[in-house]
């Protein structure tokens, strides 16, 4: 029989994380107090984040390894999503007490790694009994004196560019939704989203008017920069990459392959929208900001309203 | 019918808890961004806390507005716990789309209320579907130049001295396990812990070495300072007051009514170790740190090893 986690308990568990923990030189208490101490150099940026099991992720389709870099990411997206530099991270893991030993491990190797990769620290957590799996990350960042980027700064004329990947994620779930595998890199990208780290504070180097990240889909998302600066976002269909796997997918699957890229979620690329003289060379201009007139903020499509998918939300 | 989360949707609930929210001076940006904005005057102390249903709590034995105040209070003790001023709490909420409105509004009320009463605001959180309830509460502290309180501090000689309530929550959740509804005194306890805000910067005021909240139970959570510390803790189980309801419920229900002072969490009563001549009014003084000489760090009850229960384990 496998070693499952109500063997080995919980406090031993918490061991097993903290054990592997290297903090950075801005922590001042990192896991295994009532809390964890970070110095912040200007203003604190955070955010929560929850992922379910069955609504967010199947394990038979993303590893836990995938799973641990995944919740990682998509916490420190929404700090770089304020043009500030992420610098911890604090989990909650809940999961069945049949859940075997090899799963935590794995997930929690997931979670380092990404943290490493990301040049934070683990600063805190919790791990408690349930159902079925939870995963809830709390992403801390700082300013470092720089402004912060919200949605609601973007000015008429401004160029909507975004760095990171449109599409990828949401054409990989709906090769694993048909029981598919491949291709691999799109499948990779749902199961691993490669956040462009360093793209927030990039944004706000250029003088980026406003910036969030794509978690559930870029109309979806860029319809609160719309709503938050009271403008409509023009995007211009023709710029749109439809790289060639994207494309195939689609096409199997019977879709439009602007579909993944207009709706799909969770690739965690920035958007931001920038001046138009001061757009940086790693970011790919898709549309630009428009007097509302006698519309309604919102965003457009080749000047129309979209009426395809536009993204995914709760209940 | 009454109305669910599903009939609402992921965003109209969100604009539901934002729509009410008030946040303090020190918030730069509240929720509804990709992140929440807080000056931090000092060090940043932050602590995540999941709660689950069928775990931490049914939903028959406490309200959606009990629940609210118990997960945010739960969470601030843990920033109490490090002698820090409370200043924000994040939400993530995990719920099935089949949960009614009524008990999102009125746990939503709990929230905002217990925020209230801690002076502390609501910087952002996330809604997400599930199988069943579950609540990630992210707290969030400053120092304000003031030293931390670890669980490492402990002197020997130190008075070991709580304050807020011991054994109420555990008794509490004994009665309702049987089905009863009274003592009023202790159901309450358990459903709505009385966190001693403030006793926190108190603790620091008075030079206390160590600091902790009492979530998982006193003897468990004492051994984290024992061990944290190199030390053991002697508790007098002479000094420990047993009121009467607390022995009307261990005689009901045929048990040491000291084991729900020993054994019991979630009062989220403070306990430090004080310096013998610095000992707070409002601080009760239930034992000492002793030199462990040829013993294992460890808590010993009136000189021996406690025998009873000791508190929460997950898994």
């Amino acid at each position: 029989m496998p070693e499952t986690l109500a063997d080995i308990g919980e406090f031993a568990l918490i061991q097993r994380i903290t054990a592997q923990v290297v903090t950075g030189p801005q922590v001042v208490l990192g896991p295994g107090d009532d809390a964890g101490v970070l110095n912040v150099d200007g203003l604190v940026v955070v955010s929560t984040d929850v992922m379910n099991e069955q609504v967010h992720f199947r394990r038979d389709w993303s590893s836990a390894n995938n799973i641990g870099h995944r919740c990682v990411a998509g916490g420190l997206a929404d700090i770089e999503a304020m043009g500030a530099v992420p610098t911890g991270v604090l989990l909650g893991l809940s999961a069945p007490g049949s859940t075997e030993v090899s799963w935590f491990d794995d997930f929690t190797a997931g979670v380092l790694e990404e943290i490493d990769h990301a040049h934070v620290s683990l600063m805190g957590g919790d791990l408690s009994q349930a159902d079925s799996i939870s995963i809830a990350v709390t992403a801390l960042g700082e300013t470092r004196g720089q402004p912060i980027l919200t949605r609601r700064g973007a000015k008429v004329g401004d160029i909507v560019a975004y760095r990171g990947r449109l599409g990828y994620a949401a054409a990989g779930l709906a090769v694993l939704s048909r029981g598919f595998r491949s291709p691999r890199e799109l499948v990779n990208a749902y199961r691993q989203p490669q956040v462009p780290y360093g793209a927030g504070g990039e944004a706000v180097r250029y003088g980026a008017h406003a910036l969030m990240d794509i978690s559930d889909g870029l109309v979806a998302d860029l319809t609160h920069i719309a709503w938050g600066s009271q403008v409509v976002v023009g995007l211009d269909s023709s710029t749109i990459d439809l790289p060639e796997p994207l494309k195939a997918v689609a096409h199997a699957t019977g879709r439009d392959p602007l579909d993944f890229v207009m709706a799909g979620g969770e690739d965690h690329a920035l958007v931001g929208c920038f001046p138009p003289d001061s757009l940086p060379q790693s970011w790919k201009a898709i549309g630009e900001i428009e007097d509302p007139q006698d519309r309604d903020p919102g965003v457009v499509v080749d000047g129309e309203p979209w009426l395809g998918e536009t993204g995914w939300s709760h209940f």
